[in-house]
């Protein structure tokens, strides 16, 4: 073994056929040159296991290809996870049709979701489908692979890491998500704007990370050593109205864009950076501040994702997947911005890496429920990741994260227990479904459970 | 001294020109043969605390007042402080005027609550003009009666309590509330409806309480032995439509009156009993459950309470009081159903006693936080009152709960450091606020700390 | 069902051959009005509890015994619990012969033991033969009696609950012990030495109990709201010399009494009073305290409790059931000052009883694991029994309590892993041990476990 | 500002006259490139700082001199702290006189103590002396550098730490001690004499941290992700009785060394790896394990480390210093092996670093009292220390642990209300005391207050 390599390093990717994020990973893979080994693509749609084993292998053809991997298309769990040392799940829990349901179905109640897989009702109703399926991952992983560190990608990410922890209490698990890296990014956009600073790297910004995935908030902010707090304020006024874009209404060209309004008018109620993009903070508040209707969703220069875009998103990687497959496209090799990667490495003891991570709390975030799944730093190096011990936050923001937090526990019990009412507590209990009456809300409910009755355990349905 | 008797017992009445509660608690006193002493009257508004002294001191001559007490108004706090052995506060934050606007303000903007005296807007900015008060209170009792025991009756009831510990840590203060009766005596009602039971007491119905100030619940009750809780489904269930009342429509005579329907609709969603009047809960919960409208209040029997009825109630009272002093009537000689006595006994060791009580919570309700005020049962004895471990809510209601008890905590610390923008967090929290945009409640804000300047401090206003 | 009678009560009796336990507990349960039910008596030694279920039964035919109860003796654990309301768990934990090496074979390497059966070596091998047996105790209480109240008297008392809690988690178990009662006592006599005062009781000594059993202190006592500590105080100085003793040189005459010295030393450098007897009080503090020699145990006025004494009194007492059985003797029908049977009725709904018991800490001990097995007051009512929050000692106190406690829990996990080394890890903490050389801790841990390998599993041999 | 350098920090040192201390820092300054600015050394023996001011600066006049650094010596704590980044604390406590009853006092009691600073008789008198020190120092720092960062070298280091944060809570101050780094060496060592590793350095040995300071233990060790506990369990055995050095019998030429015997053996009974000097472990094990006698303690192959052998050195660095004033020998300009400036580095921005230091428990360590003063790894980077969630010890570990937790929370509590009675109670409970009879332990602390008088409150002498 070389000090600086890892030759053999075995990869389970569970969700193995995604576009996307699977030639994302595959790109980074390619372009590390200290690990080499073999990446087992596992996936429902197994014909998509396989051309990404196709296209993963015509890479190592590739001239800045340093990195040496196999890629397998695996028929079973079982297969993909025997003896692996890594587990990458990001999976889709359902199909854009169950999504649709979630996303759309609440609009006719005056709910408005801007992505709608994280909380909101279509972030519960995912959750009773997706669930399950991790309590299956879990015994798996348990069964198979129970030494193997497992990353996970798949959203409700609280829900999908707090299922694995419940089932395999001694798994290796934690959450990755890249919506902090985004905030970081602001504020290295707002630094090289100023004089006498060029070239900030998202990365060099320092935070401390508090809070739930998607939900997660900063309180302390420094570049080479100097606190932003003053700067983020100066910001924040300077583009409250406008909003704040690299390029004039780029956030109108697409549904997944938007200004950091409502980033900037969190700042000025509540004094704390809010850590994540604005279509997610803003489902996480009362329906009435930033997603009342189209108008007020306008005014704050952010969008609905329709999941029509998701279905076209779709298929235009359908088709580029068969160009990649019949050589009509070569994949792009370059980074993807993930943190995957670097993560295995700090892992496999290649440095130590310091990033946000979602983990069951054991402490690290004071005021949060022990046990839910909080997003704080954490130390990753030789075969350890170590939260680090966030703080607190203010008793006025800690109690709208409290709420979402307990929230996803009465919908983990509801869900393993297939207790409907219970995930019906959950579900009213959210602030977007809050401003329903009880009967609407029940109504609501049946209707989103019925649309995705093919990804419910009976009990459920 | 006899072995059960106390012939010395000074108590200070804070809010002793009060009619009805001081008038009860001196008929209570004078059916109470183990005990006599000293009953300090302070009030801002002498005059009422003059009369009460003639009031009380009458008491004495009549035949059926077996403990001997001395009424004495007096014109300091420190004069009435100093040296007791118990303080009992009971006072009006302010006048019905204030109170009209906290209960009356929101209507406008389509809040309504039925009490407005605990959560809701009308709460929240009664806290913020109550808090110094108790600050003050606090002080002077540091001063000049640290080792005294501390009874406190006024509303807000949480709050009142967790300023007196956050000024003195030292206090021996809890406050006591009889909302939890009422549920006891349903209860008791319940049985004496069934074959086989009769003349069973509220105070033979055995619960353990869990909570916060009227918005404690109950997860156990037995009476004998017996689990009333299969009982009770039953019951609700008979009741849930028309509402359970001893009377006919009795609720329909009064607006402090309901037909528990709040009580059964809660325990059929979420399966334990709700322990106070329908009145207070339904200002625990969203908006659009019980207060959406006048049709729907009227819908689940419950009325908002009017403070013009108030105001017409303390005109009366006035009158009578009046009276009293001219000799024209006599103080009703009965038991008021208040424990204050029995309590004040306790402390003195004349035996223990088991009820529920207000205090800081310090592990005696699992998932509250600590330091915040909650409702559980408690153990008097010789000097000491000792919480009882009440356990923990299911995480659904604890959700409902919690949110409220952090609203307490951050309502406190912006009264405290006169933060009017902290302030304003924790009124848009509120689940009766939540449903309005923020524009509409920063103007419903302005609105109700305008109308209540008098009695705010610089910054509040 | 009469309001305040239970007739159809059902008790296992686990240890039902059990000659002094057993005769109490008939006597207190027949001088009882408001009681009547089957006692089932389950024993290893079934020819002891056919005399008992003989004993029992030959008492309803006396005029005394108010209350009618079946003795039966039963030959299987699941016969005694099946359908049981009540299981009383009072066993011997192997023979006096185990004990016998418990108590005096570490009296080779200097160490002294008053009791040996709870924390000690003594203490500790008696506890790794005893897990096990509760272990099966507790499955079988799962199975058969998952509903049923248990009441344990069994000694190591700390570990046999937290064993109970382990193996089944919902049990509804707790443990009793008179050894506090003896400190209210003490307390009642240095009052009714006083002028002024006569007849007090124990029980009307009120006071906060905190700690482990054996090991438990008072932080604060009362009679009729007297605060008692001055006086304490007072009484200690008196008497720290001579002793206290209502007979002068009552002490020498059993190795079972005392004369309340070390009480007296341990008030006046820690200021709280200790609550149990003197004989295991010096058990939990350092070796060269009170245990050094038997000259030091002679100056404290207390005794080692020779094994060879309780196979006297054991002979004796075979005698006299034979004797009883024959009916050559009568059961002396007398209170037994224990309060099994006010325990019982409470939880029946006959009335509220405040005494302290042996439960996890679940908060109520502040300072103190949670999980560990601790002893405070409880609130017992209908079919409840909750621990007051008895807050936290002094943390120089706290520490002294936390060491056991602590090796407790990881002699449970010993026990139950039948893992040696981490029970000699436990056993090389005990005070009384820590002052070997490892090596003859070795050798005295050996030859102990040696010694009553008869009861133990083949892993700690 | 050059975005990799700082050339204008501010440096105040308190026990600025050090001579060992203070010339491994400047050493270490004169050699970091990327930092400049001013230290201003303060100390009691004034002449010394100003010997230190005139070597300092004469640094600056070297080649290899690449930080450019201003020496100040001045005459008040207030004078060194306004407007400091940062506070380094490296003092003695009194004199080698005072340490030399420390140290030796006990021994005619059979007490040896090896270090004699931390715990044992002698850490505790110490802490009653340097405790007042440091609440005078943590009130100047409060007035003059409140949001400096403070860095502690002195010992007791929990005690010193633990003064601060008690005096001014919002104090940034954690403490650095090398014992860590000694163990991460011998792990290191270990490796390179295995075939495959060469070259491998400390700080690529990964570990988690766990304790408290001079008695940490390590869970978790990895090198390029290796498990490194198979290796030293191998390696423990194969030198479990020689003990382990580089050069045969070198532990004999020094008073300061030892052969990591305790180590091995602490490892064989307890699974882990103990993290300090066996010098320092030695004082927090029961006395007779290996401070019993000189033979045990040359058995053990370590020292007691005379007092006399400090006051040589000291003799021997106040002529060094002479000399280096003069002129006659210059400092010796290479690393200290300390990570001061390091850790000044990342504070400031230039990077992140993890290593170990000692704070205050806030979760990080789970079953140690919140509180008390930890030593955990942290993540250190701009104008942020955050410790990491380093988890649980064993109970068994975790009990000997607490203890010294415990008694050093009484300690600081006896110290800070001048309570001789309650000094004693820590002081008898330590475990090298706890062997004394309380007699024999009372006359030794009355003798080693007396000895140590001088630097004492009155309240304690």
């Amino acid at each position: 073994m070389g000090k600086n390599k890892r030759d053999n390093v075995n990869i389970a990717y569970i969700g193995g056929g995604s576009k996307g994020w699977a030639w994302g990973l595959m790109s980074d893979l390619a372009l590390e040159p200290q690990l080499g080994g073999t990446v087992r693509l596992y996936d429902i749609d197994q014909q998509a296991a396989k051309e990404n084993e196709w296209i993963g292998n015509s890479l190592l053809t590739r001239d800045e290809a340093v990195g040496k991997w196999t890629y397998e298309a695996v028929p079973t769990l079982k297969d993909a996870l025997t003896g692996v040392d890594f587990v990458v799940i990001s999976i889709l829990p359902g199909t854009f049709d169950e999504m649709d349901s979630d996303v759309h179905a609440p609009e006719k109640y005056g709910i408005y979701q801007s992505v709608g897989d994280t909380v909101g009702p279509g972030g519960l109703v995912r959750a009773l489908r997706t669930i399950p399926m991790y309590v299956h991952i879990a015994e798996q992983i348990k069964a198979h692979a129970p030494d193997a560190w497992v990353i996970n990608y798949t959203n409700p990410m609280s829900l999908c890491v707090r299922t694995l922890y419940e089932v395999f209490p001694e798994i290796k698990a934690f959450g990755c998500c890249h919506e902090v890296f985004g905030t970081q990014s602001l504020l290295a956009d707002m630094l090289n704007e100023l004089d006498g600073y060029s070239g900030v790297k998202r990365n060099e910004i320092k935070i401390n990370v508090l809070g739930i995935n998607h939900f997660t908030w900063v309180d302390q902010a420094t570049y080479n050593g100097v606190d932003l707090f003053p700067l983020y304020e100066q910001f924040a006024d300077r583009y409250y109205e406008t909003g704040y874009e690299k390029e004039r209404d780029k956030w109108k060209k697409s549904t997944y864009d938007f200004a950091h309004r409502i980033k900037f008018d969190l700042f000025k109620k509540y004094g704390l950076v809010a850590a994540a993009g604005d279509r997610h903070l803003a489902e996480f508040m009362p329906l009435n501040w930033y997603l009342k209707d189209r108008e007020t969703i306008e005014h704050w220069k952010f969008h609905i994702t329709p999941v029509d875009d998701r279905k076209r998103d779709q298929l235009a990687k359908i088709e580029q997947s068969r160009r990649l497959v019949a050589g009509e496209e070569k994949v792009e090799l370059k980074s993807s911005g993930e943190e995957g990667v670097l993560m295995i490495k700090a892992l496999l003891g290649l440095g130590d890496f310091v990033t946000n991570v979602n983990m069951p709390n054991m402490g690290q975030m004071i005021g949060l429920p022990l046990g839910a799944v909080v997003e704080t730093n954490a130390v990753m190096t030789g075969n350890s990741v170590k939260p680090v011990l966030a703080g607190q936050l203010p008793r006025d923001i800690e109690n709208l994260v409290v709420r979402h937090a307990l929230n996803q526990e009465t919908t983990l019990q509801a869900a393993l227990t297939e207790d409907r009412e219970l995930a019906f507590r959950a579900f009213i209990n959210d602030p977007l479904v809050a401003t329903l009456t009880p009967t609407d809300a029940r109504a609501l409910f049946v209707e989103m459970l019925h649309n995705t009755k093919r990804y419910l355990p009976e009990g459920m349905q």
